[in-house]
């Protein structure tokens, strides 16, 4: 039976399988070695994660296998400022890590094994997210900015520091690069298949570090490459 | 819990959550709603895959609730002919025909309400054939033809009709668009992204038609756009 990587978060998340997404890739990449699981629910803050990661992620796989991994990527809606146009999604900054620490503490109290990944808010271009603004939108104010992603994704990295866990830091991967405000992001906020693109090659290398690379999961039957031209039923023999 | 929907067949499946695929088009447009199963294997014809779906589909899915839909998508590798360089590939077409019926039968015998879903093989364009051709690889001759690949696509159809199952013959659906051979095909037998989109929107018209829709599927978890903004939690209560 294949192992399953699940996907658990906000848009960043729920679109992962949209054009170059990340989570599609990564189903790709294991297309013979693992089952990669979407539970991505656009919009959501880790308040709301805390009360249904056991419905969303523990109770979806009750039935099956422990899953290997879950990524966790929150915070993008948490850091919605919360005097502008997308305050009913704003999380306190402290709020955020209790948070984040239960969602933690509710997979690795299930499944003592799993690999956690945690995932911080990408950057935010606060120009486009004028242009590109939710709700009453002429306020001429952006409902997120960088500045606060930014907290939010130091706060991500120092509870999985806490808890012994893997980040993946791509607030601040993704400013290392020249012209990241577009190359990476659609909307200032959302991934473009580029920014996807770091996500899946981050998410690669983190799941590889934890023994959960190509290499040590087993295909799941006989690669057709490696069965005997003249014999190849005697492949199935196993 | 969410349904699933298990994609079960050669190549044309294995590589469905690549580029534009269809696959993952299709966990794309299901996020909310439907688990997506990749169970694709490479090279592989309906003798091996008749010998391995108790192994890869059945059991593999066991512990969880029964599949909503499996799509099954094998033949090209079939109509490999007899006497080129994929031979040991190729499945005499009464054989094609009594290993797609064992499959089914498999299926539906273990989830009486399963909807199987048949796929055709693709068309193949024999002069991207010799230019791509597997083996030995210089005879000048193709190893699949079109004609072949035409003869299965008519069988497996037919064993749908037989089987009271849906069918779609993507073999005549590209081949009434002028410039098939490169727009829906990338060698002569795999699919481009173009060639992707209409087995997914095909895929996805044959699911509504067996109630199987987005409008038809309750998505998980309250979606943000329907929460109220003075009190989002109050949707959890639910």
């Amino acid at each position: 039976m294949r192992p399953s990587i699940v996907l658990f978060g906000d848009s960043i998340t729920e679109e992962a399988f949209g054009e170059g997404g990340w989570g599609a890739e990564l189903a790709n990449h294991y297309s013979r070695s693992a089952d990669v699981v979407l539970r991505g629910y656009s919009g959501y803050n880790t308040r709301w994660a805390a009360m249904v990661v056991r419905r969303a992620v523990v109770l979806g796989a009750a039935a099956a296998p422990a899953p290997a991994a879950v990524t966790v990527c929150f915070g993008a809606n948490d850091a919605s400022l919360p005097d502008r146009a997308s305050r009913h999604q704003h999380v306190p900054l402290h709020e955020y890590k209790s948070n984040l620490r239960a969602i933690c503490d509710t997979l690795t109290a299930t499944w003592p094994r799993v690999v956690v990944i945690l995932i911080t808010p990408p950057p935010v271009h606060d120009a486009a997210r004028v242009r590109y603004q939710y709700g009453d939108g002429c306020s001429g104010l952006p409902e997120r900015t960088n500045e606060a992603a930014g907290e939010y994704a130091r706060a991500c990295v120092d509870v999985a520091a806490e808890r012994g866990l893997r980040a993946i830091d791509i607030w601040s991967k993704m400013q290392r690069f020249p012209g990241w405000e577009s190359s990476f992001l659609r909307d200032g906020l959302h991934l473009t298949p580029c920014g996807n693109r770091l996500v899946f090659e981050e998410v690669v290398f983190a799941l590889k570090d934890a023994s959960l690379g190509l290499d040590a999961l087993p295909a799941d039957l006989p690669l057709f490459c490696e069965m005997d031209p003249n014999n190849p039923v005697k492949s199935f023999d196993e």
